[in-house]
């Protein structure tokens, strides 16, 4: 059987992944009188009190919402939110698998900005965090961005910072590996949606100080006709040279490309033109920008992919799960940029200078150090940056 | 330790009553290929193709949200979302160890009618059921009527409903135990918020044609000035010999009493003003309208609680995982009358004539008969009634 129909089997044998269970039990009359009423006023009555005692008598601070309108799913677009059920709950498994963190899928019949707005902040109280994910740009921007001012909890897109931090993770030891830093080199993204936006402002953070960022229409400048206000915001901080073209104009000479874009847009001969010791993350799924082998002859050093089955897979399960994990530790009420450049970090540290190899800069998946590295990172950083509330 | 200080222990102890766990293992490349990328795109295509899958695929068809805004949580009023998540968490931990089914606390930060429906609505994709849960008369009316009619699965304000289906399963045995019929009894229910309105309407659905329903204000006749809408649509339902009075009125020649309304309001003399062979239940909590041993002095013959430490608990437990459980297992499209109705015979006959005593005439909420009982009834009914999708 193919990896489809085994897939579909399981999720009809299972019907569903998740369940919610109970962490106490209720056999006698006595543990309802506990778990329920009449002794469940207690705790009610006291975090009526003082409504900070909801983390301690509640589910709420390791409760995290994986809020979706199935608008932007995988490579498959808007199919709604039913259908993006499998998703959400795929997610929601590998947060307990990967990091104990209790998330549950909340796809939304609704894809107005005002409306998801709202409807998060409503069911805010039930929860510790809000995981968005799959939300097309650029309403992923805006909901992120007032969600983050109105709420007191962790909001975090996925799609958008998961993916650049494991982005930036991967380049901390690639220019390891090339001798290079941040500072000096050329960096180009092809694809300016949420992810190549994200990656772009992530690496600016992180000391990178000449860029470009392509769309479908070429290297994004100044005074460009613009798509979004996002991508106009993105053209003052990028290129600053004014230039314009093709991504085959911006790859010359480049020392780092990065792919969020479509399938087979980049060739060989691309490739060539970059600088030495070129490092290319093709992150198109499943099929990537430019094939590894064929980057390889075309000179370039270190390759990444979204794929297993290639090395350096860029998976955002090495980031998610330990931000949030941290986040919830110390009760941060948000998720900053200090603590994504220091979940990156922790990632590339897994790997020792002396284990790095161009076919080894980003850990394996299931390295289970990864999450706890990630979470003690971003912790620190949450209390560093005064933002932790335990 | 007390109740109320063990129950704190427990709920510092658990951090919270719930969980969200994996139903599939995550453990190697492949599990990971299967529960999510790239495999996990086959269902949500399914879907995609044919919305109704997500009851194949997911966990939609067994997810319950138990949405509550705070606003009538137990005794304690207006506690607001926060404070209500022991006594929603602990609900979910109900509807799982006595049916199986999963269900998930959603708190909500607005006490907007509109906004709680347009919440509830857009989160609906995720689920198989919504129970209502703790929100003040008269908004829950409007917002469960509302959600009935705009959504396509069940909606159950189980302090209404819950309620309404134990009173009418007493009050089917404690009928046998005196030899009278529905069609000729008077009742009167003192309380008209949502649990007084809700028993009402069912009892007479049941065949009561004599009732009297009481508010603060006195007896509700058709004329009077009125709270809210829903008693002044109840003035014209019971009460057809247009009294007017006190409940001290009310009750002289009644067969019936019902009371959820407030501690000791009720007195011995006026339970002895009833007919021979009187029906008692006096839920108000934990203080009932008039105590058990009081009521017996006055001549009642069966007399039931919400309390645990007294015979007959008027428990909501015998009626909503049972309702929801078979709801679900047909793929229901509401809980209409006849389903209430259907679970509350169901409860009732757990008890075999034989063993009808007045102290015995509602089971007991571990008897783990019930579940299945009303589980069963509760399918048949949506089937008959044409409301079953599967």
């Amino acid at each position: 059987m193919s990896t489809a129909e085994r897939s579909l089997e399981l999720h009809e044998k299972a019907i569903g992944k998740i369940s919610v269970n109970s962490k106490v039990k209720v056999v006698t009359r006595e543990d309802l009188s506990l778990a329920y009423t009449p002794g469940v006023a207690e705790p009610c009555k006291e975090i009526h009190q003082d409504k900070e005692k909801v983390y301690k008598y509640t589910a709420k601070g390791n409760l995290v919402a994986i809020v979706s309108d199935g608008s932007a799913v995988l490579g498959l677009g808007d199919i709604g939110p039913e259908a993006a059920m499998p998703v959400m709950e795929g997610k929601a498994i590998l947060f307990k698998s990967f990091a104990d963190v209790d998330a549950f899928p909340i796809c939304l019949d609704t894809k107005d900005v005002n409306e998801i707005v709202n409807t998060v902040k409503y069911l805010a109280p039930t929860f510790g965090g809000i995981n968005l994910e799959d939300i097309s740009a650029p309403r992923c921007f805006e909901i992120e961005e007032r969600l983050k001012n109105e709420l007191d909890i962790p909001v975090f897109h996925d799609d958008q910072h998961g993916t650049a931090v494991v982005v930036l993770s991967g380049l901390i030891n690639a220019l390891k590996l090339v001798n290079k830093k941040f500072e000096v080199i050329k960096v180009v993204i092809n694809g300016a949606g949420s992810a190549g936006i994200a990656i772009a402002k992530l690496l600016l953070n992180a000391g990178v100080n000449e860029m470009l960022l392509v769309n479908r229409e070429g290297i994004i400048y100044e005074g460009a006709p613009f798509n979004n206000p996002y991508q106009e915001e993105m053209a003052k901080i990028t290129n600053r040279g004014m230039l314009q073209g093709t991504v085959e104009d911006a790859m010359m000479g480049a020392d780092v490309f990065i792919g969020v874009s479509a399938p087979n847009v980049i060739s060989k001969e691309m490739i060539s033109s970059m600088n030495k010791n070129s490092i290319v993350f093709a992150m198109a799924n499943p099929v990537p920008e430019i094939m590894p082998d064929l980057a390889k002859e075309g000179g370039a050093k270190v390759i990444g992919t979204g794929r297993s089955d290639f090395p350096n897979q860029i998976n955002n399960v090495l980031a998610f799960p330990g931000i949030f994990r941290g986040a919830l530790d110390v009760r941060a009420t948000d998720i900053n940029e200090e603590m994504k450049v220091a979940a990156a970090y922790a990632i590339a540290s897994i790997i020792e200078e002396s284990e790095l190899t161009p076919e080894y800069v980003i850990p394996d998946p299931f390295d289970r150090r990864v999450v706890e590295s990630v979470a003690k990172a971003v912790s620190l950083a949450a209390v560093e940056t005064g933002i932790s509330r335990k």
